[in-house]
C-alpha cells in the first residue's frame, strides 16, 4: 500500500467511521467497566439513564491542576467526555483546586506541594489548552469548567463532621492503598481520609449522572454516589477507563518514565513517537486514542503504524499538519520536521537557558528568554522549565532535545 | 463527741485549712497525674511554671452541654479550678456547644441527640447554675467562659486538614475505646476522629496553660499539646484527676446507676446521701469534696460521716442550711427538712405533673406548673423534666420522691 493510497483509505475511515457503530457502541469502547450494573433491585442501567432523561446527562471527569503537561495516557478519559458531549450530554470538567492549594500539610509529599492560586490557574489553562482539540469546547451547554474550591472553600465544620460520619475507618481502611500501608505499619495520616470524600463531594456539587475515572479511581467514583445518595440525589454511574501503556510497551505510561507522548509536543515528534509504539500495543492505541473501526485496520504492521501515527497526530493539529509529519518522517527520517539550532551557535558552557532561547531565535533575547520561563512558555522536550536561572554545564545534555516556546516555535538541538 | 463540738471543731478545721498546707499542696490534693514530668530534654515542671509566668495561667476545662444536672462526681475538676483560682490563675470554661450543636450525624448514638441552640443555651446556664457555689464568679480575670462554637464554627476545611494532617490513623486507633472497638470489628465512624482534635484545638484556641481532666481525658488532652505545639504555643499540662465512685461505694457515680448526688438537690438530701456513703469511700470524699486536711478527720465513722455531710452541704448551701439539714437528720430522721405533700390530695390518676405541681402548692395552678416544665423549671429527684405531658399512672410511681420547682422549692411525695 503506497502512501497516496494509505491517506485516501484513512480519510474515507475516518469520514465513515459513525456509519459502522450501533448506538451505544462509542460508549462501550475501550472501557473496563460500568457501575453498577443493573440488578434485581435497581434495573437502571447507564444505557437506559441515557436513553430516558429528559435533558442533557452530566459527565464529571476531576483533573488535578498540580502538574501541567499532560499525555496521551490522559487523553483516553476526556476522549470519552467528547463521546457523551457528541451525544448530547454535557462534560463537567473539575479543577481540583482546593487540594492544590492546600498542597501536603504534612510536608512530607514532594508531590503534593502546597501551590499558589496563580500557579493553578496557569496549570489549569495549560490543561484546557492542551485538551482543546479534543473535547467540544464551542456548542453551548456542552462544557462546564468548574473549581472545586466554588464549593469546598465554604464548607465548615459541620459540614466536614457530616462527609465524614458517612463512612466508618474500616471501609477507608479497605480501600486500594490504604489497606497495604496500613499492614505495612506505614504511616496514614488521617487527612488522607478526607481526599475521598472532598472528590465525592464534588460529584454532589455538580450533580453528576456519570464520573469517568481511570480504574484506580473506582473506590472514590463509589464514594461519590453514597455521598450523592446521603445528599438525597440519584447516584452517579462510574465508567472506568484503562491506564495505557507507555511507548515501552511494558510500564504505564508516565512522564517520569520517559515513555510517554505529550500532548503539547510538536506533531513530528508525536508522529514519531508513535510510529516507535510496539505492535503489541497497537490495537490498545487505536482501540483508546482513535475512533477508527477495529475489524478494517490494515494487516501490515507498518502501515498500521503510520496510520496510527497520522491519525492521532491529526487529531491534535489537523490533517495538513499529518500530511507534514508522515512526509517528513518519509523523507528527513526521525529529525525531519523540526528547524535546529546547533549548540556551536552558544558562545560558552555553562549557558543559562534564557541565552540559548535568544541566541537560538526562539526568543528575540536573553531578557525575554527570561520572561518566557518566568511565564511557564518554555519546555524541554516537553517539560515545562520555570527556574530562570537553569543552566547547562555542557552541550551533550541537550543535543538531541527539542527546545519550545509557547504552542508553535520549535527548535531541536543538534551538535 | 457531741453535736455542739463537732460542729466547733468544724469551725476551726474549715478556717485553719489554709495554714495547714505547703505552697502546692492544694495543687497535688487528690489528683491522679500531672504530666508531662520534667524530663533531662525538658526540665520545666507545671510548678515551675506557675511561680515563674508573669501572668495568670490560664486553666481550661471543657464541659459537654448535652445534659445539664451535675452530680458531685462532676464538682471535681471545678473544685481543682477553683484552687487555680484562689492561687491567682483565669478558670477558663469551654462550653462544647459546637459538638452539641452537630449531634451525631449518624444518628446511631442515642447519647449524642442533635440539640437547638436554645437547649445548649439553658443547658449551660444550668451547669453554670451549679458550679457558681464552687467557683470564683466575681473576682475580675478569675473565670472566662468560652463557647467553642466561637472559634470551631468558622473553622474551614483548610485548617480541618491541616488539623487532621496531625496525627496518623495509628495514632488514633490506639486510642482507648478505638483500639477495642476496632479490634472487635465494631463500627468506627471517621468523623469521630474528628472529636478528639476539636477538643485539642480549643485548647489552641484559648491558649491553655493547663487542661484538667478525668482519667478517660488523657489522651484528649496530649493532643491538645500536640496541636499547640504545631501551632507554635507551649503545649499545655494535664491534669488527671480520679473518677469518684457513688454513693454504693462500688461503681463510678453515674446517674444512670443512681449513685448521684446532684448539686441541685435539696440540702437534707445531699446530707442524708452523703451520710450513706460507705466507711471505705470516706477518705476518697473528703480528699476529692473537701479542703479539710486529712489528718485530721474524727477517728469514729459516724463522726466522720457527718463531718462529710455538714462541709459538702456548707460547700454549696452554707453554714446555717448545713446546721438545718443536720438538724433535721438528728431529730426527724431521713425524711425530716422537706415539706411534703400527700399524694391523698390528688383528686385522681393518671394525674399529669403540671397538675400535682399546681396541688402540691408548688406552683400555683397547673397552667404555671405547665410554664415551669417548658421553661426546664422543674426536676423530680434531681432529674429534669420538660416533657409538659409528663403522667403518672398511680401514686406509687411518685412515693417518696422529691419534685422540685427553681432552686428553692421543693416537696416530699407521700402517700
Amino acid at each position: 500500500m503506497n502512501i497516496t493510497n494509505l491517506t485516501s483509505n484513512l480519510k474515507n475511515v475516518v469520514n465513515n467511521e459513525s456509519t459502522s457503530m450501533t448506538q451505544f457502541s462509542w460508549l462501550h469502547r475501550g472501557i473496563v467497566e460500568i457501575f453498577p450494573q443493573p440488578t434485581d433491585a435497581d434495573s437502571e442501567s447507564l444505557e437506559k439513564r441515557l436513553q430516558t432523561t429528559n435533558r442533557p446527562l452530566r459527565i464529571k471527569l476531576g483533573i488535578d491542576p498540580t502538574g501541567s503537561d499532560i499525555h496521551l495516557g490522559h487523553s483516553i478519559p476526556v476522549r470519552k467526555l467528547r463521546g457523551f458531549q457528541d451525544a448530547g450530554h454535557t462534560a463537567v470538567l473539575i479543577i481540583g483546586d482546593f487540594t492544590a492549594r492546600i498542597g501536603d500539610p504534612t510536608g512530607k509529599s514532594e508531590v503534593r506541594r502546597q501551590l499558589t492560586e496563580a500557579e493553578v490557574a496557569q496549570n489549569a489553562q495549560t490543561y484546557l489548552d492542551q485538551v482543546r482539540p479534543i473535547l467540544d469546547f464551542d456548542t453551548p451547554g456542552r462544557l462546564e469548567v468548574r473549581y472545586n474550591s466554588e464549593w469546598l472553600s465554604g464548607l465548615d465544620l459541620g459540614k466536614v463532621v457530616e462527609l465524614l460520619s458517612t463512612m466508618t475507618v474500616g471501609q477507608m481502611l479497605a480501600k486500594e492503598g490504604f489497606a497495604e500501608r496500613y499492614k505495612k505499619e506505614n504511616p496514614i495520616f488521617l487527612h488522607e481520609f478526607l481526599y475521598p470524600l472532598m472528590q465525592g463531594y464534588d460529584s454532589v456539587a455538580v450533580e453528576a449522572d456519570v464520573e469517568l475515572g481511570g480504574t484506580d479511581q473506582k473506590f472514590n467514583l463509589a464514594v461519590g454516589r453514597d455521598l450523592q445518595r446521603h445528599f438525597g440525589q440519584k447516584p452517579q454511574f462510574g465508567l472506568l477507563l484503562p491506564i495505557l501503556i507507555g511507548t515501552d510497551g511494558v510500564q504505564k505510561m508516565s512522564k517520569s518514565l520517559g515513555n510517554y507522548i505529550g500532548l503539547s509536543e510538536h506533531p513530528a515528534q508525536k508522529y514519531q513517537k508513535l510510529q516507535g509504539v510496539p505492535d503489541n500495543q497497537l490495537e490498545q492505541y487505536f482501540e483508546l486514542l482513535t475512533d477508527l473501526p477495529l475489524d478494517k485496520l490494515p494487516e501490515n504492521p507498518r502501515d498500521r503504524q503510520t496510520l496510527l501515527a497520522w491519525e492521532v497526530v491529526r487529531q491534535y493539529h489537523g490533517e495538513q499538519a499529518a500530511n507534514e509529519a508522515k512526509e517528513a518522517a518519509k523523507t528527513g527520517g526521525k529529525e525531519g520536521a523540526l528547524p535546529e539550532f546547533s549548540l556551536a551557535g552558544v558562545s560558552q558552557f555553562p549557558a543559562k537557558l534564557a541565552y540559548i532561547l535568544g541566541a537560538s531565535g526562539l526568543c528575540k533575547s536573553t531578557g525575554e528568554g527570561r520572561r518566557k520561563i518566568q511565564e511557564g512558555g518554555v519546555r524541554l522536550d516537553g517539560d515545562r522549565i520555570t527556574d530562570v536561572d537553569t543552566t547547562f554545564q555542557q552541550p551533550s545534555e541537550l543535543q538531541g532535545r527539542v527546545l519550545q516556546v509557547g504552542k508553535n516555535k520549535f527548535v531541536r538541538l543538534v551538535p
